[in-house]
């Protein structure tokens, strides 16, 4: 069986924060929106559909934890607003599977239109990537016990 | 418990073809992109994570449906090919909760970026759309029993 390797584009603009239940969980290193990245942890995936039986309740699961982590990253580190979480599999650039949870701010620099293809993307200052990454990965610890 | 009713700027782009297991699944008339659009027939709903228990695996049943619709839609009615489908609920829009299933082609109008707020979308030819209606909602009822 193959093994599970992040695509190296994915690995040159993320950071790694942890494990969820079926995925890897990256933090898209872009200050202009709060950005994850979810990676289901299984070698030779391409699209959603893919996922079988329990994988499918996991990725949920996945998409719920890391999404209430960015909320709360929000909230403290970045003290920033959101309106709408986007979640989304697109692929068309990277094919390994993998779905973005994004909470995107009425006034955000791409709102209303989707992030991806948008402008060029803005490093994080190291001190509040630390404080991001510290951050997410304590919210990730505790749901996974 | 108030009622499911679609949002009239959804209803304007697109056309109805039938209801799966949790959604009503429209056709996007945009003859640019074979998409089809998942809306769960729940009032109040905004966020992808409120859906809860059995509506999970409804909603991918609904995804993996609609994927092989639109794939057979595309090998039969449009003798289209595709390379990648983009499944996302973005909402920045129109709040109501919907999930796009859309077949991508490398070298369509909008490779690789995202088709939302991408250029004015292409109403179908008549007997086209009629084609793609009668083809889609066979396969969704079929799928449905």
């Amino acid at each position: 069986m193959a093994e599970f390797i992040v695509d190296p584009r994915i690995e040159a603009s993320s950071v790694l924060i942890g494990d969820l239940k079926l995925c890897q969980v990256r933090l898209q290193n872009d200050a202009r929106f709060p950005w994850l990245v979810l990676l289901p942890r299984q070698a030779g995936l391409t699209e959603l559909i893919q996922l079988e039986g329990e994988d499918e309740a996991r990725l949920f699961w996945d998409v719920r934890v890391a999404q209430g982590a960015l909320a709360t990253a929000c909230a403290t580190v970045l003290t920033r607003p959101y309106d709408k979480f986007n979640v989304a599999n697109l692929g068309n650039v990277v094919p390994q599977l993998h779905i973005h949870v994004i909470a995107r701010h009425a006034g955000d620099d791409a709102w209303p239109g989707p992030v991806w293809g948008h402008g060029t993307s803005v490093a994080y200052a190291d001190d509040v990537l630390d404080a991001l990454k510290t951050r997410l990965s304590q919210t990730l610890s505790r749901a996974m016990g």
